[in-house]
């Protein structure tokens, strides 16, 4: 298992360990030393080597490692109790999924190894997934107890190291990277973009070295970094959050260029200007609930799957009502007034791939169902019906500053008109302000 | 903790502590002879002493426990690190639940500890339920690891055995108690009764002295076991199920006597008369995902939060079609002609209680909202409106045996029609129609 770990610290079990072992060795040249001073009583010969063998015995009990499952070199559809795998290969003789196997090609980022974060990499573990990466700064508390995943016994550890201790014991055939930064930071946002573009794992892979990134962060900023990196790459990812009050929840399908990237509409806390921090006040924490956030992992997951796999539907969004088991739906088009520069560059790119995308999809279509009439299929055109193009009617030339596309609305007015209503109107920094914009922004996010 | 362990098994880790316990005991004792054989020698004293407190240091280390957490008296809302229930107490002052600290005084029964059940189990503890009553017969195999919950390191162990073990070390709070045993055998289910009745964990318990059960059992006669169990002590619960594609799943909440219980509508397959274990041939496995599961697991605890600590709306069924996303929702009452008769009992009860359940909402609704009239609201009726009730009209005097409550139709044909057209159209060990079957019932669960 390749695991890149940056720093390195030890849990308590492992730290009585490693003093056991010194112990040992310690007692090990105590009894040498012993046997050397007893050489002249020969009736102390036997009884000493007794006692040394019984030492060796010890060290090795001391040294055996848990019994770990070892690597399996192919998947096999073989049912029998001892293939970690029968289950999922089943998925196949089910007509599921045309190729399971092909899941151990895929490299999959995690960013945030939280309480949605730490589920979703135990489950790509479990699903046999071929590469992980691992992204968070934060150490384990007992305060994270109340989430699936972390253990008590790995308080203190950075999540990176304890979510690689746990995931090589379930799942050895997963290559596991894990990088202990912070990606919203000058270096860290470095080390990041870096890592998805390294192609050593699938060096033939086109784009970058992963296949999807999914977003576990809880905020606006490490959102951000997110989606810079990926409009930058041109990579697919999936953004999911779960609400402060616990028990709302959403994943999002983020396409460059052809979806709305996280830039595109923003939040409208963020949108306000004020400083996310600021609403996290002393003594006061969000609540969370290893519900909420085991559904939206397992939504998340579900989608990645659907994803990487080809079989089913990938939600555009999909929203978790958990009061009413309410699950909204939409689709959001890309922001043409975006103030992010790289999406502008992927929004420009998609348009103009638009006649090769159209004539993929129709040699697609063709060698499926190949015609046996070379003429077009319908000869006349008596209503002189023709086919427009969604993208050239609200191309760059038809869009004013003001219009937004199809299903994109202004929650706010915009950041000029916003700034003027604040410094006539209200201080931005008064709590019940803040109160009603949160009320806002969860109304919205639940909606 | 009490922990009512019926027989138990331990795993490699476990076994090799005890033999490195005996090994050390075992080395002080011929410590202690070889110390009586060197009495004479002097020299040799000094070395032996330092030799006995350096295995004394190594028993110590090898009999430490791995640092737990420790037990927490009274839930806090106190925002630090080391508060594990910092961010559920949050519920509180976010307005979403009125006192969590009553999670405390419930106690759950989880039957079936495979993929979801596991899950939940794990939720509800990290959440500091009061109480879990934990039901499987069934042993830790690889073939489990593609689901969320065992480790590699528990083959071989019971699942009952193998999840006191993890739950205990997540939560020691939790009261855990585990039975291993079969709830369709005879034995099994007598044992699975007297424990729901157990009141010793809340004395002054209405009714049996479990406040939810939940089914995550994988077949129908251990469905129709909790069933009777529950029909039978009006106790309220909740089935889970995953279909043997893996790719869709469902909760349901059953309450003797109001809703539907899962005899009134038994699922098509059953309805056939056919063993569902000749389903399961030789070589074949259903397929299954920890996706799937682990959102079926989130959906079960949820509502059974919702249910236990009062906020939100439970869910009567929810589905999950996770190819679409999509989350069917219905409503089913009770069938007058089921073949359970503690449900027809349950169901007699309910509308003789009517009167009272009025009585109490309206007592309920006056003390909200007194009024300040004494008189009724509507002096006059001009228009000779009187109120009719739902179940006076279904009671049953006015049911004839082939009508059924609004919003029950016959999937199938009647028992007795069914038995005829099976004796003389097909032989019921065909394989195709139990294909066809099988596929039917899914469209049906998945509808």
């Amino acid at each position: 298992m390749a695991c890149l770990c940056v720093g390195k610290c030890f849990n308590s079990v492992e730290w009585r360990e490693m003093e056991m072992e010194m112990e040992l060795q310690n007692l090990l040249s105590d009894l040498q030393s012993l046997t050397n001073l007893s050489l002249p009583d020969p009736s102390l010969h036997a009884p000493l080597r007794k006692i040394q063998s019984r030492v060796d015995h010890i060290a090795n009990l001391a040294k055996a490692e848990p019994v770990r499952r070892s690597k399996v070199k192919d998947m096999s559809a073989e049912v029998v109790d001892s293939n970690p795998y029968s289950r999922l290969m089943a998925l196949q003789r089910m007509g599921i999924v045309e190729n399971y196997e092909r899941i151990r090609e895929f490299s999959v980022a995690i960013v945030g190894i939280g309480g949605v974060g730490s589920v979703a990499a135990e489950m790509l573990t479990r699903c046999g997934i071929g590469r992980l990466l691992l992204y968070d700064y934060d150490k384990v508390e007992l305060a994270n107890m109340n989430r699936l995943f972390f253990r008590p016994d790995q308080v203190g550890m950075t999540k990176t190291d304890a979510a690689v201790q746990t995931l090589s014991d379930i799942n050895p055939d997963v290559v596991l990277e894990s990088y202990t930064l912070n990606i919203t930071t000058v270096d860290g946002f470095e080390t990041y973009m870096s890592s998805l573009k390294n192609k050593s794992f699938c060096p033939n892979k086109q784009g970058s070295g992963v296949d999807l990134v999914l977003s576990c962060v809880d905020n606006y900023e490490a959102r951000m970094a997110v989606n810079q990196a990926c409009n930058e790459l041109s990579q697919t990812w999936l953004e999911s959050g779960v609400s402060e009050d616990a028990v709302s929840g959403h994943i999002q399908l983020l396409i460059p260029g052809e979806t709305a990237c996280f830039a595109c509409a923003p939040p409208l806390v963020v949108a306000s200007g004020v400083d996310e921090r600021t609403l996290k006040r002393e003594g006061v924490c969000a609540a969370s609930l290893p519900t909420t956030m085991g559904v939206v992992a397992g939504l998340l997951v579900q989608n990645t799957l659907k994803f990487l796999l080809g079989f089913g539907q990938v939600s555009p969004y999909l929203g978790y009502n958990s009061l009413k088991d309410f699950f909204p739906t939409m689709q959001m088009k890309p922001n043409p007034q975006c103030s992010n520069v790289a999406c502008l560059k992927r929004q420009e790119e998609y348009i103009l791939a638009k006649p090769a995308r159209d004539a993929a999809a129709k040699a697609e279509m063709e060698a499926e169902a190949p015609s046996t009439e070379e003429g077009p299929l319908h000869q006349d055109n008596e209503w002189n019906i023709s086919v427009v193009d969604d993208c050239e009617l609200d191309g760059p030339d038809t869009r004013s500053s003001d219009v937004l596309p199809e299903g994109l609305t202004h929650e706010l007015p915009t950041a000029d008109e916003f700034k003027n209503a604040l410094t006539s109107e209200a201080p931005t920094n008064d709590n019940d302000d803040l109160e009603d914009l949160r009320r806002q922004l969860e109304a919205i996010n639940s909606a």
